[in-house]
């Protein structure tokens, strides 16, 4: 008998890895979402329920993936009062998959141990595509039988699937990540604008740093979008200022200084003020190319 | 009959393309370097003849490579006053090999031509190893004339060839590949070093980061590096500084604004302050390591 399946959270990211599991011969049974129009659409398409209460999501369900969007929204689907996924929850497991602050998994594992369930924490450094096909680049955080017992849907997710580590260290991983991800977009971002405003051929300039020192993932990924303009969204400037300052904050935390690490999280959150958060991170070029924003 | 080169700058960049160039067959006439002793045993060792003095290396070369350390040193040896390679240069052509500023290159080619000579610029991203291979990374600049004229030559020097446009733009590409890769590499020594400050294992991340959105070429090149503190020189960290500088520069010429470029700047200026100049890039994550430096 497979495990029955519920999702919470079903925007793109939580919908595709639920499409991806129903084809991979899971039964997702239960869905929910503060969107319940998401909700109940997807819930006819995968022939689940749609529940409106995350209550009756646990009571239907033997695993619980949520893909929620923020810190906030994971700690508010397991709260301790009123509806909550902890609410009658012996024996389920839970798999948390938002990009949420290494700080908030821990605190969602005592949580969870508290009603006697257990959880996973589930890093995906992937984006959209990656989820509809099963490749995501998944990493792994909790007690390590937690992880054993519900691999094999893990692997149905993922291309890569990795153990990290106790709950929190997933998080910290995927922060630093994102963290480097993050400056060497900027840093792409600053380089081209410049190489605009020199006058120089930008589709030459970018040949010459993917043949060099300055090669890197975010010049195959965003590099010409930037040029472009063209900055549909796949990873969001906003998630981007999100992400850099749980990098931030560790940093803090930890007493080190790393101004790059600074400076970058300004920057996606200038971005963000000018009203461009739900652009595609390559957006950040909008601020280093001339003419583009004062 | 093949054209006789003269080489003024024979330090280790210098010394290895004679070195590649005699063994292709080319004929090296010349050699002249204000360490005198360098230039006398590169002589030997290629029987080529020891100058003192500039005007004898223009007087017997019809093509002089230079490969001196930075500006001045660039503009001191095309001097419009006293010992020059400009004097009786009619018909010779010059290549300048040096890591020097798009207006000095401009300044270089104006004196050149006044005296009726040609020059090209050719920027390397590429070190030694790949010198003495004849596997330079060469990145031309100048009339284009010139360029075609001179092609056999650098052909033999390098396993990437490729012309840029007018004089100075091969010098701003080539800043902008070393901003964006000294700031890739700034923002790995913060990921890495925060990595470690966490407690993760420096091996599991570097890993990580080569499989997402973090690689990056400097990755390959420094990451290990950083995490053993092993800064043998291949690119210094005083190198960087300058590079960084030059490309500040040229941010601040076109009135843009480039955080992380000048913050790269400022922590390789502190690596150099720190009397860590002459140590690889790498040596910029003893600055973001825990307990490394204060």
């Amino acid at each position: 008998m497979s495990a029955k399946i519920g999702f919470v959270g079903v925007g793109r990211m939580g919908a595709n890895m639920a499409r991806r599991l129903r084809d991979q011969g899971h039964t997702i049974s239960a869905v929910c979402d503060t969107a319940s129009g998401l909700a109940a659409e997807l819930s006819s398409e995968l022939g689940a329920t749609h529940f409106e209460r995350l209550e009756e999501v646990t009571a239907t369900a033997d695993i619980v993936i949520t893909v929620v969007t923020d810190d906030q929204a994971q700690l508010d689907v397991f709260s301790t009062e009123g509806d909550s996924l902890l609410r009658e929850a012996t024996d389920t497991i839970f798999i948390n998959c938002a990009t949420v602050s290494p700080a908030t998994h821990g605190e969602i594992e005592k949580r969870v141990h508290s009603v006697g369930a257990r959880s996973l924490e589930a890093c995906m450094a992937s984006s959209i595509p990656q989820a509809r096909q099963g490749s995501l680049y998944l990493m792994c955080a909790g007690a390590k039988d937690v992880f054993d017992d519900v691999r094999s849907v893990l692997e149905d997710l993922s291309s890569d699937l990795r153990y990290i580590g106790p709950a929190g260290t997933a998080a910290q991983v995927k922060a630093l990540v994102n963290m480097v991800m993050n400056i060497n977009t900027v840093a792409l971002a600053e380089g081209l604008g410049l190489g605009q405003a020199l006058g120089l051929d930008l589709d030459v300039l970018r040949e010459v740093f993917s043949q060099t020192g300055a090669n890197s993932q975010v010049l195959k990924t965003d590099g010409e979008d930037m040029q472009n303009r063209d900055h549909e969204c796949y990873f969001s400037a906003a998630h981007a200022a999100k992400d850099s300052a749980i990098a931030w904050v560790l940093g803090c935390e930890q007493d080190l200084h790393l101004p790059l690490s600074s400076a970058t999280k300004l920057q996606f959150e200038r971005l963000c003020a000018l009203g461009l958060g739900n652009q595609d991170k390559s957006a950040v070029a909008e601020l280093t190319f001339r003419g583009r924003h004062a």
